[in-house]
């Protein structure tokens, strides 16, 4: 009942061994489904009573039966809940379990529910159903995220610190604003979370094997019982199509590349070389007899997720890969890939939002580093381009000598005097204090979307209400 | 000049004698991005102008050196245009090599082009705008291809076919119903593209080098002038993300995997085998002496395509997978992969708009495959539930014995006798073979999106009125 | 207990729900590995029972220390083997399960196992002598699979059938020569598992955390009691290499890509148009009432399988991809990767074998449709230019007329007269005949590794040679 | 004349402008492989020249032709290394260009040079030849690669430095034990390239279209020629296998997964935070205002280049998935990728090798990280249990209070005096000074394959005399 062939693992055991009683239960082995897809089980009992009683409405079974096999699933939804259902492998896949289980219940009317539908047709609506769950699902743990990530970029808006190219610092920003570069990437996965959503959410019920039916089945109906927005409209197309699994595994991979490169900012920054921020117990482990070591486990192996979320997507890519129509067996591949990708992109979400809620940053070790390798340099060229009119080259060329003069001193820009300055080149003024210093350099980068704090101020704002 | 290092190919050269020079030329060949960043010339110079403009209209440069600026630009691109631009390696990239020419052309003002923004900014709005103009590039090729559908979907709205699941005859469909399925998916993938478009439809420029600027632009003004709905919010985020390159990677690998399901079956569809299709001269190549034999090139290679475009979408979650913000080095590894996937989706989807076009289709070997292997007995079956009101169970019983008896007689069902019928179950009536038989049996799959030729006409309808 | 979170899956229930407990949930979540790692109880268990032994031998620990451990493993193995291990998750993985439970068999003694190792090399031993066990396992199906291509080359070495370019028609080729193509290939893939085996062999046991151990341990020893070649000579790579792994994937991958192949044959082979071949029930479905639909499920899923093993090789790089030395958690997600590609793998060689015993190629099928489209003409052209010494170009030109004479009168080349030829071109001798028709064109190919009978049947002779 | 398609990139044209002159322009651009197989023009002159000698040995040509032939293949061959030659992309490929020119040099005998070969093993013998230069030239990148690690590792056979695991300082090590973990990676990709090399290393030459041929070829002589060890055995195989080219780029992703680890740590190392080592000049880039800036181009680079080897090895076996035999022009989508892979992957190593030859550690550094954390609490801990025989928890009691006094007073274990340590645990002797400190830590890992000078010092010469 897991989702792998049944082997035996002892080292000393052959695996040939395992098939000993031969072709059938090698067969057995590839063929079956119950082992993952019982996974399905609601969405195929909702997708069952929406199709019942659609087939009674049309007249084309009786109230009764209707009622009967709306009953009957119910009672087996129950069942499952309750961990009570006789799952068999014998009965190969979910729909097969749930139908036997709801024959022997009431009997003939269950062989009605059939009427105008097929396994395709049935397998398509339940999995999209089951993805549309995920984006949902998705959905929230980002928003959750979200939530945590502006609760750091509030505490810190004005709490300054490097702002690195190639791990090296090159000129100071806020930590508030770091943080709010995360939001604009959850952000941007939610959306495309919910493009994936409202594109597969058309209704494969109804395209039967693949033909249609000639049954007077209502599509409407069912789709909208179902939540769909609309029947699917070509019905070799419903039961051939996995887009909405592709899309959902690459929506996730992006997701997931996102939470690796703030998994990485973690790992980097809780190093004892680095100390900017403190993982919290609940999150890392520790070691009895090395007090200072705290292993940021959950940081990496949130960093790591992106690994089998892409190869989940590569798996369904190469599966889907030339596949003509309408239905191939190969298309049952579908399922593990999605549930395991699903399955650890919600813990990953979960896992990284609880992180970043216990987090605490250095704030003080996060200033002493931006205010180191005169950072705020570049503030300083730029005033001189700015206020004095100088040339590019020529301002660079002061700048230079400036840092020169500070290195030499052992103190940062802000330190020199104005005198000092001046000698560099006369024209200075007392001004140039206000770019330089890590705080004013921050605080002058007033542009749309700068590390201004009151810049910064203004996106937790504006992603507070987009929440609300 | 190429996107790849320049090494020298023959078979008794030592790799390492490339690099007789020393450590020089290998940086030079490992960081010099010249060879395939000066695709992005127009862009480059679109955004320049666009920033030179603004910088001039806030009064941060003046009126005469932006003149002069966009005048310069406009001639560097003339030259590029005309292949007369002497791009240089030694000048890395195709941003300092217009900036080197520039300042030749027009002098010192050239200098203030950079004022208030960085290479980091810049490159990243360049990339913006090409990967843009791809997803519109795709938009038009798959309207183009969808026509092309929609023309074989029409002429072949009635054309008989077999439906096949697991490559074996199901049910009988029409050739307009299938192509219809492809019209479905390449619309998926349109409104895929137009997504993605508006996801990335953001101006990076004035982030800067990461931080925002202490310059008064105007962030608004320049993302209007390059036709952006915005700036975007988070300066890090500006210059370290690389969404929308994934995004469309991500985008094209779905729609190339519809490409090879296409392929495949235009491959299957011209062997002698099958003999479905013709393909015509232009997309195929013959042998001189063996007369029938017509090689699919073309479609093979629109099937190989999914190849390189989801190993390039797989390369650039790698590359970015763990990058600590904002920007790194590796990044400078996304432009060859969004380019190679680009130009070989746009050729694909151009050869398959091109061969569907000039398709034949077979219709006689369409219908006589059809209306092999008593691919109607469901609609029998069905016949006996809906109209006799036989439990499903006994309807397959009936069907099995009528399908065995025209077995026996080498016939059809269609074929068998009313009173052959009635000898296995005498309710039935003369109305059944208006199920029977491949015409139909598609004729009577009415159900919305199903195979009758006037749903397959009422979708080509829709989707004509959706292009229009 | 599996190897997913243990999510509730209910549509109505939402994800989050899961996590009601708080962060402790989600780490637990997260961390613990005995879900999967469990599967490695046997190597475990080896791995300590080998280590015990040397610590006794070394004078570290005491023989009856020793003997206590041993038997307590022992006796752990058989409950676990058993069912009746007390697997729990607050113990994390299987290490710590094992540890726990031999504490509590054996007291203080237990406690002593761990001295001069560490968890780090202890896990690197378990999987990998895990993943050597799956090489062993993947040459026995290799070899069975061979034998299975053997048998039916043997049985159709001289049987003739179209060989294929482009699933178009281009030479005629013999059922033994196809059949002996993929015994190259799943040879190849047989000593590419040899190569892997033999250079994973090395043991990492000893490398303690990282930097090896002050005690005198014997690293050689426990290597030897193990089965591997040697002990690994760097304790920091013993701890952070998953080569072997990455290599047995890439390994499988490659199979998994003929496997493909062969199994898109079958599939194509299967189809009403081709029926080259008929599968066994064992293997395929059917349908009640539709008497020549077989659908070939197994064929069809194990083309899928390369989805799933590239899909895992894919997502074990992408771990890999940047991680420091020498153990980082993320290295944890390696396992769940190599089992599933490993037990669909196995049981993807398993199928292929057990379904080509039981394929029945249709022998006449095979030879009418090597035998349409002038599929000799070549042959005849290159007898042109053998025999007669005529150019290229005049031997193409003289077939083609001769191709186009057979044509018009519906028939092959081999039954135009003498005569017939001579008329197109007069130096035509009887001799001729000799190489037309799709038995003498066969049997003509007598180069190395040709499709001529005689040397196919040196080649399954060399095979089974090799197998012996 | 470039890999790609021959797009105009301008903002403001419409990418389907190129296709104007309609289907014959799009059937150039995606059938012709002469833009990118030209790489292949010295194997492809070998290989014609070792098949025209073996024809007139077997007196199928005449001696006087072959002479022609192999002249004027010699002509060629100077032509194309002179920049001399006209490729013209209306002959496809760089056989038929090859071909066309040696016409027009020899006239009528080039004709003959086809004989018994076709298309079809001719560029499976070219590629193949291609791919094992490669692979020779990743073996001698390898080597290279591994003499600069050894110096670097002879250089500091006994510098001290953390052992990092989840980035946390667990143990020290020394540089020298680090450098050689990475001398072990590349030594097994070594062996990797080499086992690749071997099994590659058969000859498809004389297979034909696919069968095999009639005339008396020696596919012996020419496999010799061409420094094969045999012929491949399959003629079938022979033209549709790329094993050799998946091997090869297998091999190459697990080399670039070692190369990014290495870069990962010299992208780390070379931080403000972590300052470990110093980068040359020629390897990084610097800032003319921030005079400690100094970023590591080279090494994010080449972290990146996984990225790419690895996208094109997924996009190899995605365009393999599912092929039948014998050769599908899918096939051609094969270089590309090889190409792109091997030139990255030779270029990475070059750069790896330069940049850890001018890399400067700052030994300091290393051990002042080294020394902080109680980095020998672990040592501690072990002569507790095997000097004093304590059992393990009470040892890391003892070890426990130690660190807690020591941590109190702001200095290290070794710190302690001895009358400090037996006020905890009375047994404690002088002796333990013997373990404590990070030079007595690494000095005491005497097992085989630990980090203690002696050790690694012994690796390296091991290593030195393999390289020899």
């Amino acid at each position: 009942m897991t989702d792998r062939p049944q082997t035996k693992d002892a080292a000393n055991s052959m695996w040939g061994g395992r098939f000993a009683a031969g072709p059938d239960a090698i067969m057995e082995a590839i063929n079956a489904s119950i082992g993952f897809d019982r996974r399905l089980y609601a969405q195929d009992i909702q997708g069952s009573r929406a199709h019942a009683a659609m087939l009674a409405a049309q007249g084309i079974i009786s109230d009764s039966d209707a009622k009967a096999i709306g009953e009957g699933l119910l009672t087996v939804l129950s069942e499952i809940e309750a961990g009570e259902f006789p799952f068999t492998t014998a009965l190969e896949d979910i729909h097969m379990n749930v139908e036997a289980r709801l024959k022997k219940l009431i009997g003939e009317p269950a062989g009605r529910l059939h009427t105008g539908r097929s396994r395709n047709d049935q397998v398509a609506t339940d999995f999209r159903l089951w993805v549309r769950d995920q984006c949902d699902a998705a959905i929230s743990g980002l928003q959750a995220l979200i939530r945590a990530a502006l609760s750091q970029a509030e505490a810190g808006a004005d709490w300054v610190m490097p702002g690195f190219t190639h791990l090296q610092t090159a000129q100071p920003v806020t930590w508030g604003h770091h943080m709010m570069a995360y939001v604009e990437m959850f952000g941007r996965d939610l959306s495309r979370f919910q493009d994936a959503r409202r594109r597969m959410n058309e209704s494969p019920l109804g395209a039967a094997a693949l033909a249609g039916t000639g049954y007077p089945i209502d599509r409407e109906a069912t789709a909208q019982a179902l939540g769909f927005d609309r029947p699917m409209a070509n019905s070799l197309d419903a039961v051939s199509d996995r887009d909405f699994a592709l899309e959902f595994l690459s929506s996730a991979s992006i997701c997931a590349v996102h939470l690796s490169r703030l998994a990485e900012e973690l790992v980097i920054w809780s190093s004892a070389q680095f100390r900017f921020v403190s993982m919290s117990d609940k999150w890392s482990t520790g070691s009895s007899i090395m007090p200072q070591k705290r292993n940021p486990d959950a940081a990496e192996l949130i960093r790591a997720k992106i690994g089998r979320i892409l190869g989940a997507n590569v798996a369904l890519f190469t599966v889907m890969k030339g596949l003509p129509l309408a239905y191939s067996k190969d298309m049952q591949e579908d399922k593990e890939q999605v549930f395991d990708a699903a399955d650890h992109l919600m813990l990953a979400l979960a896992a990284m939002a609880g992180m970043l809620s216990d987090l605490t940053a250095n704030r003080d070790r996060l200033e002493a580093a931006a205010s180191t390798g005169f950072s705020t340099a570049t503030d300083l060229a730029d005033w001189l381009v700015r206020e004095l009119g100088l040339p590019f080259r020529d301002a660079h060329h002061v700048t230079g000598s400036l840092v020169a003069m500070a290195e030499e001193q052992g103190i940062d820009l802000p330190d020199l005097t104005l005198e000092q300055m001046q000698s560099v080149h006369e024209a200075i003024t007392d001004d140039v204090f206000s770019v330089l210093g890590v705080h004013n350099s921050v605080a002058s980068r007033q542009s749309y979307g700068g590390t201004a704090p009151d810049q910064v101020r203004a996106q937790i704002a504006r992603w507070k209400e987009k929440l609300a």
